[in-house]
């Protein structure tokens, strides 16, 4: 019961509604390795135009998948039986990141609050303002990471 | 060249720019390979869907999800030296992907259309409506990777 209020606590913090759980757990784990992986290209395509030569239109399109993935339900992802399941490689989550309902609701709210602004401010184009955001983001990123998931290099 | 302009060919399908070109070959196959796995899994939410407790709000979400990256300029994940590297697992690109910048360009602008057209009835959540878009986006996944993509299954 426990797991299961944890997805709805981390559906509820994208939705108001508990998504439907799909795939086979290496299904699962596969998915939100992708769905993480892409939020990693993205973030990495902000952070090079920040540095330099700021392209309005590419960021937007970099935020807007960022965004689009903060607000998809990716609880779903978390059933039981996925804890140490392996989907492209062996999940990184932390057995803590299945247990501690209220931490994950934290940082996952706060992971689509930052999300939402830089999606909202890249579409104004003001890249101060964006770089800004960015690091906000980046803080929310690292603050989940940091209790709930095992660090390791590509 | 003929590599450099099929980027460009792919990148102005979703944009009207060419999307600045990030990482070593292996990355840029993983990060590929990850963008096309989130689009599955969100395909497959939209599909179980259609076919039993169609909710509006998790259709709309994952049309989303599949809409940003169809616009995000993927384009810049097939530069030169991608053509046969490793990501989570060896490209599936066929070498045709790399040379027919016309045909290319043709299924990309295909793509685009219908994802951006799911997205939009999706929002609206007439069911009976996304249910034939997401067969025509369906049809659009389908005719790049019958010419461009070495199918095998998970």
């Amino acid at each position: 019961m426990k797991k299961i209020a944890l997805a709805v606590a981390i559906a509820a913090a994208s939705s108001s509604l508990m998504a439907q759980s799909l795939g086979k757990p290496e299904d699962q784990v596969r998915w939100r390795q992708s769905a993480y992986q892409t939020m990693a290209w993205n973030m990495t395509r902000i952070k090079v135009n920040l540095e330099s030569n700021y392209n309005k239109d590419q960021v937007a399109q970099a935020a807007n998948v960022i965004q689009a993935i903060a607000n998809s339900g990716m609880g779903s992802l978390y059933a039981p039986g996925t804890e140490k399941a392996k989907g492209w490689e062996p999940t990184h989550a932390k057995p803590e990141l299945f247990t501690d309902k209220e931490g994950v609701g934290k940082v996952a709210v706060a992971f689509n609050k930052e999300a939402n602004e830089l999606a909202k401010l890249a579409a104004g184009g003001d890249a101060a303002a964006v770089k800004a955001q960015f690091g906000k983001l980046t803080e929310a990123c690292k603050a989940c990471h940091k209790d709930y998931r095992v660090e390791e290099k590509h």
